[in-house]
């Protein structure tokens, strides 16, 4: 059965796991405080033209969203998010449950936030018995995999900082937005626009791990109690710094990305041509089929998919994702039993 | 230099390594919704002649010890700890980031808890302008290396139920504990004692996992969504399934653990040979000298330890530590070094 | 000058003050444990034919609102609510901040939640990966002035209680709202019909407070402590007891209510005359006059009210509210004026 | 039956029952933003020498203390109080619900903190595993009833500078400590060595109230918003505005403080004349003797006390509580019954 599922259903890319193996009987200091994770730190300040920037690594997505939103915000601040979210519709209340308010846009099917969501929330924001809208939480690629540009995000960032807010950038599919061929963001871009913004191992290439880059210096302060308070430290933490240098190092993270990118953008092409409709036109690694539901029955025998909502009575919105382990020959063998069933 | 720091500085076990190599490429449901996650927990809930038991796999101990405790608690009900148990002097405030009090009591050098420190909390817990005392936690191993027996572990299940609290062990150092010679406990015995305890992965050959059981049912209700909520759900779930499998399917666990307590017993009993005095006599993997200030300037070129606390004036209190990867001859080296030192 | 701008800004009925007056200078227990407490509770308890129930005095509206959810949630359970609901757009996050997510509906201008509103929250609350909705949140009225018939509550009720959710009604209003020509409903039958609901005191005669009647015995325990918790118990609890029984003893809170709707359908038949339009035709102490702005700076002349929203380019939605102290005077003075105006 | 229970029995002295009144049928903007509040406040900033200060009125101690704490603390932060503080051992977990650790040191029978109680906790609070301790919490009068002196207040706020670290003072009994013979501290000198503080009403002659003075302007921001959050905005704020000027526009606060203070004098001087021992010399209005339990039982037919703790096998320590309320008959009834009992 071909693996459509998902972009983290495999280990890791081989080189992460030589990298992990390498390490493996050396005895190294915890927490973090060894020096993989110094100099994958200071490769990635470099990478980011941002020396003023620290990195705190952590396990996973949800994690990284919670723990940097609670430890940037003060009691009565909230976060403002598309509707579409990843922390409001898929993280069980992580967010709220260190006491903050999300305060939803309802966002285009593409999920990209603009200015023109964000201000009337502040205008709302200005009465005492609101909570202070304070950071602005968008993801690259979004939920339904577009990709923000260097206007629409130099547009945001303009936006926050004119009335006090935070931008706090999802990178949890970070290498596939910036492997797509609409993308023409940097690493450096992202952290001139950005108040913090991580860089997503888990969906390209890792075990597991995120990379988060404070960058506004006010931000970075006690960041490792926070971060201990909510089990947010690993023990053993220079694993988290060996993947990252074997992805980033040479490039691998972004090699790979566009392999995972390439796959989805030929699987998306292929379907087109059977005339299968998209819900959007996705640029990235992650595409949403309108498929008859009669002929699910079969796919769900040929592959691994999501469904993502119901189009009308007849149709549904599935999606397919691809990841750096997606083989070329899947996609291949997919679109040809499709196009034999018709 | 020889390490002694603590019991999580090396990778994992070559054969963990080896089970995780050899699933890395496989196509694998995320979450901890996998196959190896169901036939680990089957494997733990056997292990525990438990069947009515729940496996909940999480990363790392902290972690595991917050989430467990806020998702069994409401929100007006408190923990009885021992002043020295590490969910009091070690998890930067992690119970109370989730809304819950915790009543210590001042234990006695080995850092055990008795219903002789719990009682007096119930009592003064009748009170209603007070939280109400709910759970007990306790740490097996203890924070200072104890181990707590069956009779102990007897007293203290009784006396929990007696008085409707609920008894939760920190197993971070299970595999210790239990491997030491004073130890007459099974993982059925504690199954059958406690409301949840956890068998520590981290500290005994894991890259990282703690396996937490379960055993009353009313506890283990929408546990999945606690773990999401407070980013406690690995992406990849399989890794940690995979590991326990390799650590408990053939007694490696308790093999690996039998090997720490020994080279820390041969070290503990080579320092008394040298004159050395101990805080505690303890029976496990960590071991508390008691050492001249003027020599530790010495001591820190030839191995790594933590300094645990003033002994007096003079003397300070040091902890070392084995673990699965000590070798014999870092013990055998370090004592050659200290009999020269004299 | 005319004011209209809340039912909260005059102290308190005379009768209320008389009585608060009366024991003034008695030795009473405190924090709520007094003989006033009780008698008004088992008061309460007879008119809403609930002898089960528990009746908890807290001193507003928003302490009432969170105190009472979050002691009835688990951490990972969500409210369902209108997207106008008081919880989520005037009480600063409050709920949030005790850690539970808000699922808004978008509701019609009524305000009122139906359970077409509540489905699909209920089915997309199935997956895992976000909270579980465990209570819905309703006001009545609501904050647009409607009222809830028998049928629609009752429909409600069958809803929640088909889908394991509690029913919460804000009470804060309810004397107006059981005030108004169009209530079918009685205490008992909001008793029989909810699983908690609150009897407003600070919008209708008291100087402060409100009874929160919970009816289902399983979410009565440990209310004090959580009260406590949240410094909602007031030391000198008997001020609401006497309060209550002025208001509920002889039906002085149903007599000013009345009065209280009365002269809001009296100033909103006098503007329709006036060819003034309404946002909704509101049947309690809130109408929602629909102006043209130029009108606005001579209004604020004369009379205080609150700028709800725009209605369109040239037009302001205004809220005009009535309360006990709302002299027939102040009405027909501020129509006298309003048509000297045309 | 004499009441010595405590010193909020009895509604508010007549004075201030009688502004209340007075002011009953005003038209008053709600929230606490009227023009009695901000007198009030300007009141309060005289008598502080402190123009820079904001006053925050709020109905309860418990409330009072964790809204302020809750509000000036980052996540990771943490409260060091004594270990009979009334925020660890009277308010069922507030600070803790809303997610700080209280570090606790044990301290004398006084009840009060010294520089040597919190250096200790300051030195164990740089490791990063642990929460960092932000702010010392004292109340005056202690909770068994003693009063900080000005050297002694001296050298904790400069420990607290020193170390930066918030000095809060918790003025529940603010009125009697001022009032006691010992007291050498005025408001000005209370307002410049702490960082915030409170007056407390409820317990010195109002129905209900305590006004919060934050003195440093960086601690200020959005506390309306932080207040609101947590239920502590009572919607007729004026009512404690009216309150707190009538208590302290001509110096009624600390005349019927010291009218309390000097019943609790009289009382102890008598009990020790007639040979009952104190567990300390309070010097407040709170006093503590000595009474063997054999005669509690007639005792609690004379009068109203509250059980303090065992003092041995045979005796237990009581509290005996004075007000502006406390007659003079009282005290000399008890003595001559007490004399009779032999």
């Amino acid at each position: 059965m071909y693996n459509f599922r998902n972009d983290y259903s495999e280990g890791c890319h081989p080189e992460v796991l030589a990298a992990l193996a390498g390490v493996n009987s050396e005895s190294v200091i915890g927490y973090g405080a060894d020096d993989y994770c110094k100099t994958c730190a200071d490769l990635i300040k470099d990478l980011c033209k941002a020396p003023q920037a620290s990195v705190e690594f952590m396990v996973g997505g949800t994690q990284t969203n919670f723990v940097a939103i609670a430890s940037f915000l003060r009691p009565w601040e909230s976060v403002i998010c598309a509707h579409t979210g990843h922390v409001n519709g898929h993280e069980a209340g992580a967010v709220e449950a260190t006491g903050h308010k999300l305060m939803q846009a309802q966002v285009a099917g593409d999920g990209k936030l603009t200015p023109a969501h964000i201000l009337p929330l502040v205008e709302g924001g200005r009465d005492e018995h609101v909570t202070k809208p304070r950071l602005v939480y968008i993801s690259n690629a979004t939920e339904t995999g577009a990709v923000y540009t260097k206007t629409e995000l130099t547009a945001l960032s303009k936006c926050c900082r004119d009335n006090g807010l935070l931008l706090f950038l999802d990178g949890a599919r970070l290498g596939c937005a910036m492997a797509s061929a609409v993308n023409d963001l940097t690493l450096a871009d992202i952290a001139a626009l950005t108040d913090a913004f991580y860089i997503g191992g888990t969906k390209n290439g890792a075990m597991m791990g995120e990379a988060l880059v404070i960058l506004d210096p006010a931000l970075q302060g006690n960041f490792f109690r926070m971060k201990k308070q909510h089990g947010a430290v690993l023990a053993k933490g220079w694993l988290l710094g060996v993947q990252f240098q074997a992805l980033l190092r040479d490039g691998l993270y972004f090699k790979i990305a566009g392999h995972a990118v390439e796959m989805a953008q030929y699987l998306q092409g292929g379907l087109k041509n059977l005339g299968v409709p998209m819900m959007v036109d996705s640029p990235t690694n992650q595409i949403f089929p309108i498929v008859p539901d009669k002929l699910l029955p079969q796919l769900s025998k040929l592959c691994s998919y999501e469904i993502w909502s119901k189009a009308d009575e007849d149709h549904t919105i599935i999606r397919f994702v691809t990841s750096f382990a997606t083989p070329k020959e899947s996609v291949e063998g997919l679109l040809a039993e499709l196009k034999k069933m018709g």
